[in-house]
């Protein structure tokens, strides 16, 4: 039997954590005299009552939850908090469709960055923030997710990064709770030097702070239309590259150089497979500019740096039409919006530890090809990677290959074009943000997209988010008559 | 040390059997009045001149040869086939350029059906035949390539298909000759069978045998540059569909078939996986034609079972512009060219046995992380699949994915859209002829493309052809100091 009694429990958790995140934009909309404040404020009323309803009626129960309560609590955690999430985006003055307030909150949640909000630099602040924030919180909640959740449920490989005590379940969870405080702590304060940055650089206060917020995040929800071209001086626009990075590394190593071990973070195989395959791909994209389109070297290289991590780290920022600089650059762009950062850090994708797997154990299936009785072992970070893992990785990216194609297939269904439909499965899959073409891309919005097309991308979202496993487990009969 | 004779004699062999097949088109021109007789004469007598000088100075030469000789053996008999087999391209009247010809030799002995000639329908018979036989003579090829070598070398799973006395390899030799010469007499009948069918179904005789030397190689060259559409009668069209399905399947249980054991071939899990995954192709796509275009629900059927069948199997004929059906259907051809069929058949792609595998790895292991402790392994045809197969074939897959992406690269760094160089790269490594959109869909050519893309393409087939890691082992070091 399923005991959903501590599921309940800690979702009560955080909806009373998401309500206190809502008075936020209450009290910044009742400040500057827009009218929304209302609305926050009643969600936020809602959310609590709830939240502490569940909180009461649940308290008490046996925490020691088992692996598929652990599943169940991931997604409803998940779900249930973009739902309260997207109250806001329903009653405000913007008055969104159902399909288009979820899409938001999910979008927001899960750091992918996808808007159906136009006149942003219109939109009362209580708003702005709102986006900020939920990106800012679904960044510090994947981290936390991805370091004491999926290791435990060996989704997709994730059991490499599990914590050396946690072969206990009884240490678990008091270990990961003070691991996700530290690593909290450290997420706030980059976050606080990321808005005095911008705001040396002389972005003004409030988009100051919303815009560290969802740069941590890798999250990409801007406060003006233009995102941020609308602030481009070129301190702000490296300050972004510097942060977007910042959040594609593995928080974790962040607690271990504050605790004294400050090389960690350059000897780790991840982190340096991943910024040199930032640079290569910025100066390649340096190169496409500066033969084809008519920038300076200069602005060549700023316009490179900025979109390129932007989109290889899920962020979405834009500064640029980047799916305007030629098949060859739109190609690369499409093929980018997969790979993301390090496990344990704010962005999604397909990761490069994976990607490290995957080339490890596929070259030594090679190896083994030409001398069929040598004995091959592919390594990771120094160690052996186990079979069980391989299979996972490999099982992983089957199914990422397979939820792209059902998303591409669906979106086209409901009539969008070939380089829409395939760019928004790549984008939604991998919480990138922007897709590419004129409907989608960085200059367009998801607004006129049908409302099925919305829930569609939403569902990619989530899937992407929870690292496609910890959802399609629910499809296994196994699941539910173990 | 390579031992480089037993190579280059058995590509004596093949060269040898070329230049006899170049006589073919010699004398059909030479009865038909067309000069270039003389090419294919001279082309023959070169061809045939090498290849009786590689067997006589290299016969005698100790025939057992290692692993390594044999992926350089099968690589050289494609390679050097495909240069010979491009002589007559460039001499011929046509007046191709070489990379021309050797891109149309390349997509003839590959079965993949791509064309740079224009205006075929006023050709000479003698390069029509050419065309034909060497997608003919491609078909032939891959299967005894697929049966006896492939899964000696255990490419990308192929080691499933091993035959069961192959073990001890003094006996591989004489047992797969045996074999290849009953599975070329059961293609002779087949592809004569198909022949008298489309004759009977009103198409002219020189025609109908070209044109079943294509179908059953799921080759899909024609005499036509509006390819079947040339002849679309109801009763050649549905020949068509029955032939190409039969080039689909594994000619090894044709052969079981003929010895006894006809249920053989329905008992085969690869072969109902790709008869019902066909069938529900077929009727996806009729619905999208009767919803959307203006066709009767007979021309639907027609329409859809004769293109889809065609690109499914990588034949590549068509008789409509199957890429203005709309983006869901353009969707759904694009993906199902990296299909193909079964193991041990003409087609190409990643293929079913390879899905199968795939599809019950990953189940079993999201079956293991719902059960940690329970024990799940994955079946194919009834036995269980090692750990070995499944390793080889989810980096096949990873490959796969890996050189359609650098493929699709290159094409669109060479100016190519967006839909042209997907489709191109998809194209060519999954052997299935025509891309999708204006430039190189079913109704363009890939004549306009620059040199350079010809070239990728070329390589793309070859790649595929050989089931990537034949080739992909030349780039390990260990391959060259072992």
């Amino acid at each position: 039997m399923l005991d959903f009694r501590p599921i309940l429990f800690i979702l009560g958790l955080l909806l009373s954590t998401l309500a206190l995140a809502m008075s936020l934009p209450a009290l910044v909309d009742a400040a500057t005299g827009h009218a929304d404040w209302q609305v926050f404020l009643a969600s936020a009323g809602l959310t609590l009552f709830i939240g502490v309803s569940l909180i009461l009626t649940m308290r008490g129960s046996d925490m020691a939850i088992g692996i598929r309560e652990a599943f169940i609590l991931t997604i409803a955690s998940w779900l249930g908090v973009t739902l309260f999430a997207s109250l806001p985006f329903v009653f405000a003055e913007l008055n969104l469709s159902f399909a288009d307030a979820f899409f938001e909150a999910m979008s927001g949640i899960t750091t992918t960055g996808a808007t159906v909000i136009t006149n942003l630099d219109a939109a009362p602040p209580g708003i702005l923030l709102w986006r900020a924030l939920l990106q800012w919180l679904g960044g510090i909640g994947i981290i936390v997710t991805a370091v004491a959740v999926l290791p435990m449920l060996k989704v997709g490989g994730m059991q490499l990064f599990r914590m050396e005590s946690s072969d206990t379940s009884d240490k678990v969870l008091p270990r990961a709770a003070q691991i996700s405080t530290a690593i909290g702590a450290i997420y706030f304060i980059l976050t606080a030097l990321c808005a005095i940055a911008y705001w040396l650089a002389g972005m003004p206060g409030f988009d100051a702070i919303a815009h560290a917020m969802t740069t941590i995040a890798t999250g990409g929800f801007s406060t003006s239309d233009d995102s941020l071209a609308a602030f481009a001086t070129p301190g702000i626009e490296w300050i972004a590259v510097v942060f977007m990075i910042v959040g594609s590394l593995p928080f974790v190593l962040y607690l271990q150089a504050v605790r004294g071990r400050p090389m960690s973070l350059f000897r780790d195989s991840q982190v340096r497979w991943f910024l040199s395959l930032a640079l290569t791909l910025v100066v390649i994209i340096v190169l496409i500019l500066w033969v084809s389109q008519d920038f300076t070297s200069g602005q060549s290289l700023r316009l490179s740096a900025f979109n390129t991590i932007s989109i290889l780290t899920g962020t979405g920022y834009s500064t640029a039409a980047f799916d305007n600089w030629g098949s060859f650059a739109l190609t690369i762009f499409f093929l980018i919006m997969f790979i993301g950062g390090c496990a344990g850090s704010t962005t999604c994708g397909i990761k490069i530890f994976r990607f490290q797997i995957l080339y490890e154990t596929a070259t030594a299936q090679i190896r083994r090809l030409v001398q069929p009785h040598g004995v091959f072992i592919p390594y990771y970070n120094r160690n052996p990677i186990t079979d069980e893992v391989t299979m996972s990785v490999m099982s992983f990216f089957f199914f990422y290959v397979l939820v792209f194609i059902a998303l591409a297939l669906g979106l086209s269904a409901l009539g969008l074009d070939f380089l829409t439909a395939l760019s928004g499965a790549a984008t939604s899959i991998s919480n990138v943000g922007p897709g590419l073409g004129p409907v989608i891309g960085p200059n367009g919005t998801f607004t006129t997209l049908p409302d099925a097309a919305k829930w569609l991308l939403s569902a990619g979202m989530l899937l992407g988010r929870l690292e496609l496993f910890t959802i399609l487990v629910l499809f296994a009969p196994a699941f539910w008559k173990p």
